[in-house]
């Protein structure tokens, strides 16, 4: 049996707050500390920014594609906000609240939706219209992009630890040519 | 505090098979079909890989080091002997076999050495002189690079469900430039 597109996007959606929670609770801090790019974000700094997609950015989204149709534009999407607001929270806290909102949005967006309303559209502020499909293709794929970057950033820690083998690891290689 | 070297790389690779399970355990089909580039590697694949270095690597290198020291160079590692033996077990059956093997080989490590022993040298049969402290960082950050393409390739399988969001998508324009 194929599960539905929106059975099978929920269940990559939900289980990524379980996957940050074994991959970054109680690590000690020598991983955690060293962004995956010069200029990019530490491990925190991408739940914070995944808390923020919760609060603004994917259902606030879905519903306006139900509610306005291409009527109206999607609202701009800060993607900074946590820098300020997670300043000083706990990472362990920051995890917390990115399950519980994710479980909430989630649950929303069962209310909200059905397999029927995936082809309805919605407009983007630069891409133009969308579907309510991509929207939620994207959230899940948002998700992995982040996760990975989570990824680049425990290895980037360790960057100069690993010697001469440095030259086999693409994640750390990568890490300079951005 | 700050956790020794050991402990510290310990609490990365012990999570490494329940990040496995969470992320892949149960996901829809949809999302597991795909490599993460033209030429690269399903999740079935990297689960495979992983196992393979779980038996030849990290292990029987850390014994060569405390054994030969620089004496006699490591065996060359098959990066593709998953391909044959894996061809017709379930990827929750490989979950299964890398979980049990890395908490064997994560008890062996702990028989084998001590934080006074992450100095001792080997001879990798390319990158000559490595440490034993090397040896375990790179385990760890292999762990990362890999589970990264794991990442890569369920972003993969979505490349044309996010329609023009690709354009924002480093995860997706990545898997292209390669």
């Amino acid at each position: 049996m194929t599960d539905s597109f929106l059975a099978e996007t929920t269940a990559l959606l939900e289980r990524t707050p379980r996957v940050v929670r074994e991959l970054l609770g109680g690590l000690p801090e020598a991983w955690l500390e060293t962004p995956d790019t010069a200029d990019g974000w530490t491990p925190r700094d991408v739940v914070g920014h995944l808390i923020s997609a919760e609060l603004d950015d994917w259902i606030p989204r879905a519903e306006m594609i139900m509610r306005d149709g291409t009527s109206r534009a999607f609202e701009p999407f800060d993607r900074f906000q946590h820098v300020e607001r997670d300043r000083d929270v706990p990472l362990s806290a920051l995890i917390d609240r990115f399950e519980q909102l994710r479980g909430q949005q989630l649950a929303r967006l069962t209310e909200l939706i059905d397999e029927g309303d995936l082809d309805r559209v919605g407009r983007h502020p630069e891409l133009g219209e969308v579907t309510m499909r991509q929207l939620l293709a994207t959230w899940a794929v948002h998700d992995l992009d982040h996760i990975a970057q989570i990824y680049a950033a425990l290895a980037g820690s360790h960057d100069k630890a690993v010697g001469p083998w440095r030259a086999y690891l693409g994640i750390l290689l990568r890490r300079h040519q951005v």
